[in-house]
């Protein structure tokens, strides 16, 4: 039995390709971070949809984008980057920090970056790919496939979640949006990130719902103890896949995020 | 005196096989899972619905699924596994960590999976029990009676309740829906665990209320305690039957989900 | 001055023969379980309500039940049980544990189980006594009048008033129903239990309300202390009547519920 | 300049009796209840309106009464009694356990029960004073000015304030009606206690707007304390007049409420 | 550039008095409280609007109306007291427990009390200034233009604002509304205080925007420890002010409130 | 692509002078407070909007200006300083407290205060720069933007955000607003602080979420300790720029603000 969609009949949902049926069971995607991907037995797993969540400055944008960078320096997946609320061109001067460029992978056509704040907040920008309906997630997951079928993407991150709430007006359109994104994502082909903002250090998510529906959960700690800040990561979550129970400390330097796998963390 | 009920008239209510009449009373359903039925006076009581709840990644859902699989397995008892956000492919996927083959059984008409969420989120899905109509409860119930005649189930997993929000408007029809899903699934001879994601370590449920209208409720719990996530379960309430009042440490491997009975746990 | 309700103006309050002015004063119902009544002076205050109130397992279900079993066999007084959100045939089956058979109390007329559950899910019942409204509190009312015509009742359980959140739809009138089944339970020659399910240990009732218009507070504890739940209850308040100001310890076991007035609580 | 509001234009207004202008100034109104007037310089101050706040079964209604029985007996002053939400017949009951024959004192004229609880749940009353609007707060003060007249009354305890919920739809109307009730019972030259629901013992009210309102706060708190409850009291505010700073233990016993003074309260 | 509105064209506001541009910068109001002005660089800064918080029963009527007094009688600056939820005539009794005599200051037109209750309540005055409308800050606000002029005020204390809640559909309106008291009480050259009641002792204020929108918040305490209250008081903010950071205790006797600079609190 | 916004046609986005592409990238603009600049790697990043939150009476505004006023005196940045609920008039007498003469800066069109708070709470105002129609958020950018063309302005203070709930029905709405507000400033070519009222020292904002769509957060705390108060700082996030992780202790003297990098704060 089959349920058809009018609104994604056209689309190419892989699942000769990836699925559970034919494919290697357990495909390992590396995040290629330092320290991170033995947390978790090699990487995330192939075509899965993640949450990546922590507080204001704790890492979620750096940690995903090395992701991205990674992914097409290291492994030659080409990615999508999906800005919600930042200026893409802060985020390629913010990366550099970290010694990655992303002007030169976009240049390649390695990755893309979909501007969906421009249009939110009625700036002009010259950006490449821009969502010019931002406020409709069938809209926006439409140019996320178009895309993919353009630069033949492997890796996604959707930054931040948090902007679902602009195109929900219940909780419960907000949990079907947050799915669909979810599902559509895995659908096509594309393991992903999808960052979420907390807001104290007992949540996993700024909805408390965020958790529960997608197939793992990355966190990051950014922390006071006695007047200083400190970095930590989490694994909190993984369905189908074993992974550490432990926190632990990361840093960023000018080589982007670095995890501290033999080190532990009290709090 | 009988109130009939249009929408269930043509339910085969099995009151003569199963119920407090002619029936052993307090029959035992096992669940197999090793190390838990002990805590619990030799497993669940027949025809009763309990509550499983946890935060995410506490493993609800492997507790639930490993219910179903030694159902099979270990006491030939078909099962129904109702998946309300999740995809099957990975819910199959993940299942094969634990060394369990749900494929296999679902090919000998052992285990149904019906599948409520693709029609939810609008992707095409070729799974066999699609719930195409996954917004109304009374769809879904006669859904799970007609696949309950196909295989003959016994037991039944719901996964995960928080989807009744979907087909609820207000609280006071969220709490009747949970009633009927509960007391539906007992009088159509089912012994069922219904999920429920909680937020903090002191509830019991997502809505507050789901512990008090099941017959029992199991919390598993996954807390962090200096910088490290621990696993522990409690059989916190079930009604009619003697029960461990501990918090027992549990631990999930290739084999699943395993019990210790006999160590405590502080927290 | 007399003000008439014609809803209720044919009813027989029993004024002459339990109020003020003629009857024995603070005449006592003694609840007849082990250790309790020695609590408050020798048992509850007759034609009063009171509050039954605990989290889920806690024990208010076999409290109130033992109250009303105890009430025949050991009082000779008839009583009734409203069931709001449970089979009835569950609760004959659970109570079988504690060696209570409440189906032969029925079957000699000393007992009644109104189902108010059944016609709410809307399943069929083959139960005798059955609410067909219950979204109504006068037609419930009623309904429990015309039962203690029938048996010639002296006790009351009503389980759980948290039910009356179905048919009220604001706190105004959430209070005045609460108000109306208790006032209307005592008018009419009933002392009764009323449940209320609480959420954490710090309150006393569902609603925070319900225990500033009973007559007294019964509070039952099933809090956990290093990995162990205990069970403990306590007169938290009794009009016109001594009590005890301790919180004691109780256990349920084949003989159901058993105080110990003289041990101690500690948490 | 005079403001006349219809409503009122005909009571009689003694400000010449009691006012500031020609009457003596800080005149007292003792509670007659032992141990109390210490606390606050011999009592309270005529005319004036004070809460009487506390948890369930903390005393409030017994305090209360116990001031207008005082007030009867000891003073010749006779007094008002409003009950929103509990049967008078069993006020008169409880209140027997304290040695006060509430009857007795009705008998001669010196005490009237006003009686808005048995309109508002809709069951017959034999009551002599009968509020037959309960939901409209004009109605209830009218009806308390002919009651005064009638008796000559000099006290009044509303029990309790948490009814003027019902009267009120909105937070600023139940603010101005709580107004209105502590400004009318002033104006028509009644010393009063109004009681009020607290559900926590750091606050002072059910709507946290009450103690500002009122000229002055008696809180009364039964805490518990490793597995006891104990009884204390305190005059936290009391405008134009010195008070104690103290929280002092007191007991119920058959004398009534009776206040230890020299005996300090940790908690 | 000037925008007039309608409302306040025909006011004199005095920027040539007090304002910027010509006066003398910075100049000080003096409280004349004892121990108080030398925590805040001598007084208030003229023609500002500070706010006076504290919970019920701190002291923040009698801190805000010796001000007043202390105005008149040291310093010769007639004052204004907005009353808006109590009886004028209870305050002239209550403040002469402090040695104030209100009634001798208004017979010789150096204050002016407000009456915003009676209107509200709906119960008759005698009083000399009334608000015959106090559910319009329009209204109310020409009222005090009105008797500025009558008896050429320098002063002003509103008690208290949370009566602004009255005039106030949402919180947007309420921010206006309290910018619209608080800047026109400073644009006609009144320095003033303006009271507000806290609920718990961590916020500054009823509405938590008060603090932000007023040129310095000044806290009184009211807090019990182990049985018993003490009165603290702290400048918590003073704009363009150097203050103390310090919270001082002070002492409330028939001399008035008196603030011990010297002496440290701890809680 | 470009997509353009009939609203903001017209401006001069200045993308070839500062943006990404040819220009210096990390270009730091120095605050010039003292200590300050040497937490964050020498300043803010040209062009981005930075958060500056804290309670009342943190420092806020102080901060704030003073980076305005030092942008003057030591950088000869023209600055634009939007007013939304204080009076200028007050501004500038504050300011003079710690010697900035904000008068002399205006006359010398270096500065430009945009009065947004006359119009809103309807008293005249005789400013040169005002907002006519505060409630409306493009029309506050089309007058910032018609400033900033006027004098030259390199940056921006927007004092406060709390301001923007005025303009936004929905919080879907202002964060909307917030974003547009940011990412306008930013584009126009201004590096700007804006201001939050914060109410908890846990928290980064008043809405929850300010700290995750700016580019950075400077958190001002102004905490008690043993009944003192004490001041300090911490530069919590900074995109693209190390910075520190320690929070420091800061004064505001005459000289205005200066932290003190190499001192610790435990809190």
């Amino acid at each position: 039995m089959v349920v058809e969609d009018s609104d994604f009949s056209g689309f190419d949902f892989d699942d000769d390709e990836d699925g559970f049926e034919g494919g290697s069971q357990s495909e390992r995607v590396p995040t290629g971070i330092k320290g991170f991907d033995e947390l978790c037995g090699g990487g995330l797993l192939k075509n899965r949809s993640y949450l990546v969540s922590g507080n204001a400055g704790s890492g979620k944008s750096t940690f995903s984008i090395q992701y991205l960078h990674n992914g097409v320096v290291e492994y030659d997946e080409p990615g999508i980057l999906v800005v919600t609320e930042e200026d893409p061109k802060n985020i390629r001067e913010n990366m550099k920090s970290y010694n990655m460029d992303l002007k030169k992978l976009e240049q390649h056509d390695k990755l893309a970056i979909l501007d969906s704040q421009s249009a939110k907040v009625g700036i002009p920008t010259d950006e490449e790919y821009v969502e010019v309906d931002p406020f409709d997630m069938d809209s926006t997951l439409k140019r996320i496939v178009e895309i993919k079928e353009d630069i033949g993407a492997k890796r996604c991150v959707f930054d931040s979640t948090t902007s679902l709430g602009f195109v929900s007006d219940t909780q419960k359109q907000l949990r079907i949006n947050f799915l669909k994104l979810s599902a559509t994502l895995s659908a096509i082909g594309l393991t992903s990130l999808l960052t979420s903002e907390v807001l104290d250090k007992n949540r996993m998510s700024r909805f408390d719902m965020e958790e529960f529906v997608t197939e793992g959960t990355i966190r990051l700690y950014n922390e006071r103890k006695e007047g200083v800040r400190s970095r930590s990561i989490e694994v909190y979550k993984m369905r189908g896949s074993d992974h550490s129970k432990k926190i632990n400390p990361f840093e960023i330097s000018s080589k982007g995020i670095e995890v501290h796998p033999k080190e532990d963390v009290y709090f």
